[in-house]
């Protein structure tokens, strides 16, 4: 059930459309916005990626930060010169301009929601 | 394991401490403030809140958004003038000045992580 009323939201995550990600060097990489610009939220994006097994999203920095929380799954991050093996529950800080990528490093589904602003995105 | 290295910050939520809520209406319900002004965060702050069976946020509004994730536990959202019985993959946008509160109405605890950004928090 998506729920719209009075300018709120709520909705499953199963419910939003998940999107592959097709940006250079990602692969098996799906994306649901389950908060964004479109239901009046005015300064960050909630996002939900989908990750399998072996697939990854890609090396990359950017002037946005990240803040993330892994949901399921066991993840490889890269994040600026270190690699950090990943599980549930962990919360994960990237400043703007800071070289990142997340592989899954599992068997199964990795998903992890990532928050980005709204002002540093074209 | 907490690594803050080169301004990034990557931590299990269990690492950060829980704090109870004092807020007048609250009651069983401490937060962690995962990612903070103090971690460099330019824009928004990270929380999980858990929540108590039978526990409460306070019912109230304020002139920031919240941006919302269940990630555990059944939870009775009372949002403007609607309530809502949700659990765990729910996402809930609530605008600024929108009365909210949310009840721990199962038998384990209520895990959300909960989103705001900086610049309406004095």
């Amino acid at each position: 059930m998506v729920k719209r009323s009075r300018n709120y939201k709520l909705v499953h995550y199963t419910e939003v459309e998940a999107l592959e990600v097709k940006e250079a060097g990602a692969s098996g990489t799906r994306v649901r916005w389950l908060i964004s610009k479109d239901d009046g939220a005015p300064n960050f994006l909630m996002r939900l990626f989908e990750i399998e097994p072996g697939g990854r999203t890609p090396l990359h920095s950017h002037s946005w930060e990240h803040e993330i929380f892994i949901l399921e799954g066991i993840c490889k991050a890269f994040i600026g010169e270190d690699a950090h093996l990943i599980g549930p529950g962990y919360a994960v800080y990237i400043p703007p301009n800071m070289r990142h990528t997340f592989i899954n490093a599992g068997e199964n589904q990795l998903k992890i929601l990532c928050l980005i602003p709204h002002k540093n995105r074209s």
